[in-house]
């Protein structure tokens, strides 16, 4: 690992505990290095407060006279109503930073680009990593609905070694123990809205509350077309207020579906309309396109079968998150059912693989194969900033 | 780790230099140990050389004397006209060792706690290891032998995180890589035999051979209820000699039935007729009990899917390891049918879980739950040698 590896790697790790507090905003890590030291550190901690490289010039004081700044993202330029802070250019120049070394540049296109050339305007430095998948899916929300202007889906499941996520008779405990749970509660705190269908509202009345950690719960959003979600559900007598359903009236709708509604309604839930797709259920692109109006960024889909199947037959996702439990069930619901593939060789493939051990589970996490890729091709560097990686 | 763990840990790594090459003995290492420090290591190489205790002595040579003595397993102790080496208890007396530390009793009748007392009755200290689960994993065939009197049955796959084994087109290529079928080859090359079932056979025309590991070939089996192995199948051309095929000849069987078990006789071919199950195809503890009768001490099952389903539900199986490819399928032939179970809770459970990552596969190694409880209740210590552990 050379130099600046290693100081890139803190700065994700200070990143990291921003995590679940700091959205819409993406988690930011910052060090102030003086001859060969880190002389001081930063994160940005929760929406609102201090960016990281703020944080980090804020701690060094006039010690950051002369220093080097390793960020995670390229540091933000611009002033905006919304905008809580300050441009972290304007404190990297007034503190009289030497150079930026900048993991990732930021794809929001109000920066992409324009703070590497405000520094470069003052003659400061700055080098970009060359190895930036690790800032890339750091961010992988932020990124992706920067970059494609839709909500980042992560799909999450735990299921048996053979692929089942519940047995014959239809229940699924034992599957996965605690300790995959709070790793999956985690995965929820990081998101701004949980998905289900309908059918797990109906056979488990969940709450999808993210009890088992610190952070936030996201909004639940049920995939119900023809409005069954009982309104003595859970989510609808305890999360009324926050509830997305999102329906598909049908051309013979009946009376009743109104009456649903308007009674979902009186209690706090927001009933959108799906386009229907070829089987009558929802469109799932355009259910997205719906959330993200709604100011959803990211989305966990966490079943059941049918709806991470079909995120996964139209190629709707970004992340799978499947935690494999060593025990054999032999029949049941398969966590994955048919997605129209008929060759091996046509399976659907994944990059940036990790395998976590989790008790005697194993977590499966990774990216749709492709994933990274898109996001760079479709990002646009507004500037001729990052021409050859450094600039 | 204490240091007796850390000597018997290296009685391990030593005793994997005869991996697949000891059958029909065990895999053992053995460490001379003086002032806490290493002063000779032995092996079992292979079948007919020296034991791993003798090896170390022999290294050592007037070293010995007053040295302690780890070795995985318990020293032999008799002689007998197939046995190829004197017992090492006797050796182990002449070369003035002080203290005998042993990670696991024998569990072979022939010694089972006689190699303790020929020790201790001329005053050699002997302790046993208290966690001795490792060594009865290590040498999981020759312990489930010895114990049960019945091959050791390690059940092998190749899936897709979501459980199939092939798309839906039948095909299998690209579920798992180069180095994940080395791993299996490895697996092949430390059993007596491998099993596959005829639909295999027709599928694929297997040569189940180890052409990517050192090591002996083990001999092939094939269940083969209705003899339609193919006299072309590389199976009968290649390996004739030493190919299996377990047949259960019906009550309506042809004419045909005969000629063909005639042809492959002639060809080498060891015919055997296993009992019926209720479905009319073999039954598998009589099968295994023929197999057993002709000297096979351990066997790899690889599938289909049928034929691991039927030991999985039968539960005449001690280990399974599955390498998990890090693709979805959707459809195709499922690695695991129907176990008759309902109940989440009622799953097929593992003992012993260990998870290796190989490439971006996972592979899971564990053994039945209850796997190593039944060989340890079923092991007769002949003498009073092992109470509370040491003697």
């Amino acid at each position: 690992m050379n130099i600046d590896s290693f100081f890139f790697e803190r700065t994700l790790e200070l990143a990291a505990r921003g995590r679940g507090r700091t959205s819409p905003n993406p988690m930011v890590g910052a060090v102030l290095v003086k001859d060969g030291r880190i002389i001081a550190e930063g994160c940005h901690r929760r929406h609102g407060d201090l960016h990281a490289e703020a944080a980090a010039l804020e701690a060094a004081g006039s010690e950051a006279g002369g220093a080097e700044l390793y960020c995670s993202l390229e540091p933000c330029s611009y002033r905006s109503p919304e905008k809580l802070q300050p441009p972290c250019t304007e404190r990297i120049i007034a503190a009289g930073v030497r150079h930026v070394h900048i993991g990732q540049p930021d794809p929001n296109p109000k920066v992409s680009g324009r703070g590497v050339l405000a520094l470069r305007e003052v003659g400061i430095g700055v080098s970009l990593s060359e190895e930036n998948e690790a800032f890339w899916r750091f961010n992988d929300a932020f990124n992706t609905r920067m970059v494609l202007s839709r909500p980042f889906v992560h799909l999450k499941c735990a299921m048996s070694l053979d692929g089942r996520i519940a047995a014959a008779g239809g229940d699924s405990r034992w599957i996965s123990d605690e300790s995959a749970r709070r790793v999956g509660h985690r995965f929820r705190s990081e998101r701004d809205a949980i998905a289900v269908g309908i059918g797990t509202v109906l056979a488990d009345d969940p709450e999808l509350s993210t009890r088992l950690v610190e952070g936030h719960s996201p909004r639940p959003v049920v995939f119900d077309s023809s409005l069954k979600i009982p309104l003595e559900s859970r989510l609808v007598r305890e999360r009324g207020d926050e509830l997305i359903v999102l329906a598909v009236p049908s051309e013979d709708v009946t009376e009743n579906f109104f009456d649903v509604k308007h009674r979902l309604e009186q209690r706090g839930v927001r009933v959108l309309y799906a386009e229907p797709d070829s089987t009558g259920k929802a469109d799932l692109s355009s259910a997205l396109d719906l959330l993200y109006a709604q100011g959803i960024g990211s989305l966990l889909v966490e079943g059941g079968s049918g709806l991470l199947t079909s995120f996964l037959k139209h190629r709707l996702y970004d992340r799978l998150s499947a935690f494999v439990a060593p025990v054999l069930l032999g029949s049941g619901v398969e966590a994955v059912g048919d997605l129209g593939i008929t060759r091996a060789g046509d399976g659907l493939a994944f990059e940036g693989v990790n395998w976590f051990r989790i008790g005697d589970q194993q977590l499966f996490d990774a990216y749709r194969s492709g994933w990274l890729e898109e996001l760079r091709s479709n990002f646009t560097v507004q500037e001729a900033a990052y021409v050859h990686g450094t600039c």
